[in-house]
């Protein structure tokens, strides 16, 4: 039977919502391994809209189960109906919207909160012993929800991941276990079944990242 | 040496916009195949903005390069700004946003006008032989502006393709050629270096999508 995956969705476009091409990866890999999906994102307003082309913050509000809309082709749901027991597994692309939209860590680093629905959505999986797939910044979420956790966001000192040993600093400083692994390599916490890879945290080619994303996948859809 | 390929957006999302996964796919298959890609969209209004939940137009006005953006991750430019002797190919993905934005088909259909900058790209890459690709939607581009050229949209009286039929026939009354091909396939008309390929035009799992949008891309970059 199609293994029933939900992905979590933060907006549409890297600086203020989920990151596109990481999202869009892991629906093709979901695809790919032939697992039915639900896409959901919380119906609340984005913590700001950024001007992708300028790089800087616009005047506009836009809500982030909207937006993500976009990436789902209209097929997308409140995460408030998302039914952990109707899921084999939960995916969270990343992007700055998961840092601003499904927590605060984008403003509050370490001291963050996360939305209740996806602190919920986070406890209900952990709790059921069913798999959490994040990639990018996203394994933050994990850090916050699961002290004592292990996840990667990239490898520590080195210039390809620019924003890596700060994150991983911040992570450890939460009781958690930062593990660096490349772009290719996703870290499995068995134990608590957490699944990440850095994506986008990496500055590798699109393939690369995709591939990346491929095997943070796979290797929740084993553990599905 | 790299080949050089222009990729040109319609802003971001399938009912507005360029459809976010085959903009997403265009960029990995690149990004595999070893180009080095610049992407650019029309700085202009959209048509209109689609709440994608709804899926029912807002009130909203958007740019089409500001949106575009968010899939480019801010490294965008100015269509007016793409210098074809600088590329050695072009590709267009698809979703409503070509029709809408880069040209009217979604109103007039055979009769609509192609944007100016639209225009004057096409027909800079075809005056120097330069291979174009376009998917989804983005071939009736091809047959407004080099009649007698041969283009696909997917399969004929084929329930798994809906909207196939009626945009083939609207592209034969132009006096071009449709031909039928499946979403796994692309269609080279030589002459004239046209590669398309049908991609969300069929009702198919999304890795399906995402190799057929492979082939395309890995046939202009043959000829680029």
């Amino acid at each position: 039977m199609a293994k029933r995956v939900a992905v979590v969705l933060a907006g549409c476009g890297v600086f203020d919502g989920s990151e596109i091409h990481e999202a869009s990866a892991v629906l093709v890999h979901l695809s790919r391994g032939g697992a039915s999906v639900n896409i959901f994102a919380p119906n609340t307003d984005q913590m700001h809209v950024v001007d992708h082309l300028k790089g800087e913050p616009s005047q506009e509000n836009r809500n982030v189960l909207v937006e993500s809309a976009r990436l789902a082709r209209g097929e997308i749901q409140d995460l408030s109906k998302l039914n952990v027991k109707e899921h084999d597994a939960v995916i969270f692309p990343g992007g700055f919207g998961a840092a601003k939209n499904l927590c605060t860590w984008a403003v509050q680093g370490k001291d963050c909160s996360v939305n209740d629905e996806v602190k919920a959505t986070l406890q209900a999986f952990h709790s059921e012993g069913k798999p959490i797939g994040l990639c990018c910044i996203s394994p933050v979420l994990a850090a916050k929800v699961f002290p004592g956790c292990e996840v990667t966001v990239g490898v520590e000192n080195d210039n390809k991941y620019p924003d890596t040993s700060d994150t991983a600093a911040a992570i450890n400083q939460l009781g958690c276990k930062h593990v660096s692994k490349g772009v290719s390599e996703s870290h499995v916490d068995e134990k608590n079944k957490l699944v990440t890879t850095c994506a986008f945290m990496c500055k590798a080619p699109m393939h690369e990242i995709f591939d990346g994303i491929g095997t943070m996948v796979k290797d929740v859809l084993k553990r599905a």
